[in-house]
């Protein structure tokens, strides 16, 4: 099977690092195709930035539809989600979605661990829009400068683990998620000094997208997913046009 | 003061309609400026057209942003409306958000009634997003075909009018709401047939933009609506990536 | 347009302090007309306080329902406000109310700051009842002994500055509620010491109230507010009696 | 012990009918003292009569506050509750308190049968002002006239055994409340022939009146039950007034 | 009457306890007979133990249903109480649940106090089966070792009472529960140096037992509390096979 | 690796049935290994077998400990999960959870279809547990007796299909879950016919236990899910008491 690995982000070297926790994840029989956002910003942390990322996610997918058996819309935040789940006929899952939910089967409640305090706004209406707020425990976030997007899990190792163990002992977790597209990889490495399940948001959703795929779910013909009917469009891609237009 | 009433639609003939309820309840000192989408699609009622939608309303606030006191963003659902009022220095207020808020000062609950049922899901997650799920008391949509979207409320009069009367029956609000831009000015025509306020949602929304600027709230320098620190952009809108550059 | 700007606590100088920022506010075409009432406590502050004020809203509702367009309950706990509703034909809007909603416009969510200790049960309760409790961030309140409750703005501004401060850094709040009768007109004085939008409760109260007269929403005929049928009284002044009665 | 009975309504014959219930269930050391409001309507049906007839609870209670060991506001919806249990010395529980919570302890949810529509609303923010929605399963309330209040559950027994046998088939509750003091003693009658446990809601508020006044809980001296600081009153009756100003 | 003391902990020493304050607390007429669990653990705390405990109940109860008119489940956290409730024909109340109740009748909220920090987790999940999360302002919980656990509310006295007051402090609880079968009769010694009402378990559920017993409610032949249709069993004790099996 | 699937039935039948399910869906390198209940009941569906079904799953699982990867826990209804995750090292899901779960990346709500209706009062509570509530739509559960239990999906295929078409119809839901054990099989087979994706709560355990192998998440040493402290037991099976006991 073919999942998309679609970064709407535009930093490249993010889309390999999470390339790398995905292929060492992936079933043999799983292609991780990647995929990195040509128009928008290096890394989404605001609302507005989600906003104009989830639109381009709708035209990202729409130029890969026919090749692809799902995709993982790869930023901690899962701009577009919905939408796309709506208007393709393949599985979508989102990075936030897929880490939450499998931390939901490691414990009752999960902490929410990131590198920047800016991005906690968002990632707490993640949660919200997903109906997981009672299963958060908090968050705990870095609050100081970092020197590279595409570094900052090993220029900050240190401190997000002791932030982990802080959240664990003012928020009482039983999981911590490390959020946030730069982090993948880092669970793997810390997980030994951290005294709860500490999950990898792309690891869980590569895993989950193949479990969508290996459940064969149809494309709903009802229900507010089905595909929506198709209506004109002026002024967007083509490809994304033609999907809206219903050609 | 100038309000912007932004149409998140590409559909000219439902803007006019907007600015004749905006132009009758507007304060003598207030001017609406109307603005119609130049890209999307002629009547958002999907998730994936509300996502492309919102990132239309953010181009479009870029480009007009020196010149307004306040925006409406003129479809029911408020695409964009979060990051808009994040990344921007002036009050934005959505048609959905007004309309609920002023229903909520005229009773317990409100039911929303509109012409196709293709936007219920739209409509209640919008409900959701502002946290009124308690106050919303359901929802009635027709299920017919209609032969244009700008005389749907001429067209199907008699049949809102005995939806609206169906849910005060079925649902028990105190209030209703004929949501979606193509019914503004129904409300006005048709109160007198309906048992509790009806609310027309451009009305509202024009009143309450203009109290967001009477009431001259600073821009945010803290909290989650500060505006974001500047970022490098790729392939956005001159104005909107100008914004979001921080220049 | 006429606002009744009621006090239902006994204080005259917090009436005047309000007619200030009315005035200020009121559209050229309104006439705000205040009424303090003449029975109860000079400043509510408790459940049984506001139980006993709301009967005193009814009745003072009662004696001026002939003159007027519309009521403000200027109470921050908004004593009668659903009876007050309920039984008569004209809006009337509460200062909690108003500013709460106001404020959900402004951000996600907004913190309460005032000047006793004493009034956060109330305060929270109003909240509760309103519906809006995940729009909350959450109280502060100053707890140290005041000289005078109607010159408490001025005496304790520094400490209220400080104390929205607080609120700030400590609730993330995306804006900021002066709460009670007493700090109205102190928000546009300290605005620019504070970091996000400040809400004046009296200025969002007469603009609402505006609002609600210039959508013109009919008396509910049917629903959970029209008018309740008439029922013999014992003991209630003359006017409240006449209208329970129905006569 | 001593625990007043005090029937915010006007109606004798209603505080008889809960008296013979209220006797029959009292431990032998339990003397029931019944109180009837002297000003008010008849039979509280409505947000504003609710107001005032928590006014007037406050109002009696004052009355007999040195003579009783707790009370009973006997109005189920339970006007001026947390009111009086913040500013009395004994034990307050209301109708509708103790029923809802008795009927917990009976299963998960519990459905409310009453015998006029007009009160489902005033009910319903009773049970949520008590944090028991997820509790309720719903309503089903008689909706045609009725000769006499006092006699309401003789001329609709029928009537009302088939609409709580609807209730079960329909929301299937795990027990249900005769609501409203015209029905007391009706639970008893008609237990038989419906099939889950009915509660009397007099003989419930009896009991746990008896029980918290065995638990000899001590008048808070701090938290948001502490009696308030004594202030100035005007135009309050004597008792009430002695009572809030602290002397 | 005879009620059934049943501590599914097989600490004998716990049970003479619960019976000192049970007997204090009876009604003249009520006979309240012990038992304690011949298997499981001495002192239920954890997720685990209360699943084998709620099974262990339920045998209990089997053996001697025709002996009781009711049963009182005496560990905070009501192992079994619902499988209990549906099984058997007699009420059933939890330790746990008569406390909550009976604290929501004296205030808002109330606050959990008890020895060990390992209860935490089953105390909230309790809580929240109940429905009572809203109610709830927190817990404060010993942390740190105890020499017996018969004998800790005598060790632990003084820092318990000053947990409570952190608790009032910090959480502005409207009650105290010192939750914990060890810790009856702690209550009624300490509740006069801790400044709001402190409610004693056992006593609450012997008074809550009692109620519904003298309210006669029948068992349910409908709802989800109805008698479950006899099946098969294999392995089980006698009389719990008995019941199940319907004979 | 292998994983247990721990049926907590005593029906051998329904342990193949899921058999087939698990082996048709497990990846190449995963064995699956079978386990029926020896003590309890043929199929739970109460609230007390529940309890009872939940100490027998903590008696298997300690039984296998040594030799398993993972377990599901494979009665829809989840009997002892969180307590086998708090006792046990390795990771143990539930046949409801997964399915809830995998559900919600497939649309917003889902709707519970099943085949008697007695099931539905446990299964909401698993549900709730789950804190899942605002994603259910609903339940439809058929009301007719069947012959088997073991053939019961056969039997009753088509009334189901029906079943779940109604539920899409009034319910509106995104996808629909075939609840129970002896149902599992059935989805693949009707699929086609139901305009939603159906989703297999064996196919889904299966997928989500592979995962939280691969995730290789540590046993927690802090937090609610950590292995509780040892303490001393009384009469319980020998492999469940060592385990308890700490030895």
């Amino acid at each position: 099977m073919r999942i998309l690995l679609l970064n709407p982000n535009t930093s490249e070297s993010i889309t390999e690092l999470m390339m790398n926790t995905a292929v060492s994840i992936a079933s043999p029989a799983t292609e991780v195709v990647p995929m990195t956002a040509q128009r928008g910003v290096p890394y989404i942390a605001t609302r507005a930035e989600a906003q104009i990322g989830g639109a381009v996610v709708l035209e990202m997918l729409a130029e890969r539809q026919s090749e692809i058996d799902a995709a993982i819309i790869a930023a901690f935040g899962d701009p577009g989600l919905l939408g796309a789940r709506e208007l393709f006929d393949f599985p979508v899952v989102g990075l936030a979605e897929a880490a939450l939910l499998t931390a939901c089967m490691l414990g009752r409640r999960f902490a929410v661990v990131s590198f920047a305090r800016a991005l906690e706004p968002w990632y707490r209406e993640c949660i919200e829009l997903h109906g997981l707020r009672d299963r958060c425990a908090g968050f705990t976030m870095l609050d100081e400068p970092f020197a590279s997007i595409s570094e900052v899990q090993g220029e900050k190792e240190e401190q997000l683990v002791a932030l982990a163990n802080k959240a664990i002992s003012t928020l009482e977790p039983d999981s911590i998620i490390l959020a946030g597209a730069p982090l993948t990889g880092l669970a793997e490495k810390v997980a030994g000094r951290i005294g709860v399940p500490v999950i990898d948001q792309v690891a869980a959703a590569v895993r989950q997208a193949e479990t969508l795929v290996m459940l064969r779910p149809r494309k709903a013909t009802t229900g507010t997913f089905k595909r929506p009917v198709g209506k004109p469009t002026i002024g967007l891609p083509a490809a994304l046009a033609e999907r809206i237009e219903g050609r």
